[in-house]
């Protein structure tokens, strides 16, 4: 009865829609690298579907690829198929109630992550070479650091997220993964240009005890080497505090803010046609349309004060030194309420980025139980290209 | 971001596809009729669901139309658009863990039934004159009794299937809904042709005293004065006893060539993509998976014995007087488990169709607490038309 369509796929990490003739470059930058996309992105020729099965029969098959997707193709990458996105890309867990939970090649009985957690998983399981995703509250940071990948959340609005999805557009950004620097900074060259940023100047390596503090002691412990090695090739890193008020304030006015702009997002359609959401998106949703005016209020408010005051504390030259995560991925079998204790934890040292809009790139550095653990560096904004610069020193 | 698509649709009947031209005879026999159709059947310019979002996601934009569709579309026949179904149409609860569970007009607080959930939903709240569904265990026949409208289980191989997802072909019958005789005829003589069946004779119809036993007695007791008209016209009903060996016996064998087929199905689907399914279809499908050889070979021999004998008691003028189901439709509220029991004593009832392949009409002829009770007619192969115009004779 049913033809079986998609590329051979033992992660699970794609959406099985039909092949479709994506034509690309003949050569380029990019020839000889093989790319997927989160299902957020349109390609021509494909539906989106969003993780979410009513979002895909509005879909229909798209006629314009997102010009991001396009630069890509146009490097001479070839596109290999569109990955599982977390439902509505409203989770961290990287599971999704109607399309399954991609695996994480790095630690099989772990989670990867999300919401790209198709992405992530077909990297890691090396069914493409790099893939898109999308970070509005981790969802690059979370599976990069999860499934043992280079993975960068850019400085908000820095690559387009045209032809995509929104979730929670003033959150939102177009992130990547790749398993190694070289891939990584070859799509940098792409998408944010050779020549982006100011010569590559001295960097003053920040140590935001605070942050730290928020990793488990195990996690922390396991990161440490590589933590030395990059202070010993870029200089000791000087004790910060980051958090503006507490942790609590920063969790609260961003997770407000986010819940706000995705009920304007997926509110109509959430209304219109009451989908079955899957366990904790559901949740998150209809918290998200109690969110008050007070509350959006207050927290735009204080992530004018939060970027300011970080941009004071970074300068041009300050680059964060702190973990991805605050430990190695939850196993699969904990459960959404497990997950969602390790999500809260995790929102913490994540909405750093997020509230002020910085970029931060997560690097593959640790283990700790056989699973992998990112360390990141988080710059002021536009210094995405010198953090990966950074990075290649590192790799060396 | 999402444009908001699909018929109007205030009971969620419908999946929502985005508009594609379906072209129709100018003029017909079905002019001026607009019909819906169970997302089961392939139209050109829509994908297939199947109720599934791999499925979906697998069935790219179809190209050909299912010829039974085609049918009334050369007829003049208007098409509105494809209805959600329980998911890969193996449920009878008139739920779907992914596009929504269709409201029942007639009953709101109360289930449609399934798996043509939506097809019923659509013709009960007026959204279109008459819908396709699929019967493979009931999925007609329930939501026909539940949302009070007239629907036939064809006689097996009567209708085309082409073009249609199978469950468990052997089984599978293509029948249709509409709120009044009138229409449904109307399709009838499309579908069945007006000329098939020998001219009418006299009907010898029989009162099967072991199904009405398994009829709860409130119900049993609403429908009988419906029967007792439809005796008045037709002439006594004779008791007979249908059951062969046993009714858990004829419940068995049922499941396990149901089970069996349904796993031939989709099985390698389920295999490959692991899809999370929804509530009770997973676990149907993995009890699907252990029917053992040798309770389908007992299960085959008993069919044949079972349509032979129940031939030999209906010659060619005998009609089964029934009830559809065993109670009006099971409240919403409760729950997998509780439709669990439902279903288990309605199968009882509805495979004497299934088994012997005859054909079973249900009229909307009696309620209890306010919700509709289908009256069924049962005649054996070929019957199908006669069986409608014994229930034009009852509704003139």
């Amino acid at each position: 009865m049913l033809s079986l369509y998609g590329p051979h796929d033992p992660v699970h990490a794609f959406v099985p829609y039909p092949d479709a003739p994506v034509p690309r470059a003949p050569s380029g930058p990019l020839s000889g690298l093989s790319f997927a996309v989160k299902d957020l992105f349109d390609v021509a020729g494909y539906p989106t579907g969003g993780g979410n099965p009513i979002v895909l029969a509005m879909s229909g098959i798209k006629q314009h690829t997102a010009p991001t997707v396009q630069r890509l193709l146009d490097a001479g990458a070839r596109f290999v198929g569109k990955t599982v996105t977390d439902e509505l890309a409203f989770s961290m867990n990287g599971d999704n109630a109607h399309f399954g939970a991609p695996v994480n090649p790095a630690a099989p009985l772990r989670i990867t992550g999300g919401s790209s957690s198709g992405s992530a998983s077909a990297v890691a399981a090396g069914l493409c070479d790099f893939a898109l995703g999308t970070d509005t509250g981790g969802s690059v940071r979370a599976p990069a650091s999860h499934c043992g990948l280079v993975g960068l959340r850019p400085t908000h609005g820095r690559v387009s997220l045209q032809g995509a999805l929104d979730l929670a557009p003033s959150f939102d950004t177009c992130g990547w993964f790749a398993r190694d620097v070289q891939t990584f900074a070859r799509v940098a060259d792409v998408l944010l240009g050779r020549e982006a940023e100011a010569p590559q100047r001295g960097v003053r390596l920040l140590w935001p005890e605070d942050l730290w503090a928020l990793a488990e002691p195990a996690a922390a412990q396991a990161l440490r080497p590589a933590a030395e090695r990059v202070q010993a090739l870029l200089g000791a890193a000087a004790p910060v505090e980051v958090a503006l008020d507490s942790f609590d304030a920063m969790y609260w006015h961003f997770r407000h803010l986010q819940g706000r702009e995705a009920w304007l997002t997926d509110g109509p359609l959430i209304e219109r046609y009451a989908p079955p959401l899957g366990p904790g998106v559901a949740e998150r949703f209809a918290w998200s349309r109690g969110v008050s005016d007070e509350q959006v209020r207050d927290a735009h408010a204080f992530r004018e004060r939060f970027r300011h005051r970080l941009a004071e504390l970074l300068g041009s030259d300050g680059v964060l030194l702190m973990p991805t995560m605050p430990d190695i991925a939850p196993l699969r079998a904990v459960g959404e309420a497990g997950l969602e204790d390790y999500r809260n934890r995790a929102i913490r040292l994540l909405c750093v980025a997020g509230l002020s809009g910085f970029a931060q790139l997560s690097m593959p550095l640790a283990r700790r139980e056989g699973a992998p653990l990112g360390l990141s560096l988080l710059g002021p904004a536009g210094s995405d290209r010198r953090l990966i610069a950074l990075a290649e020193r590192l790799a060396d």
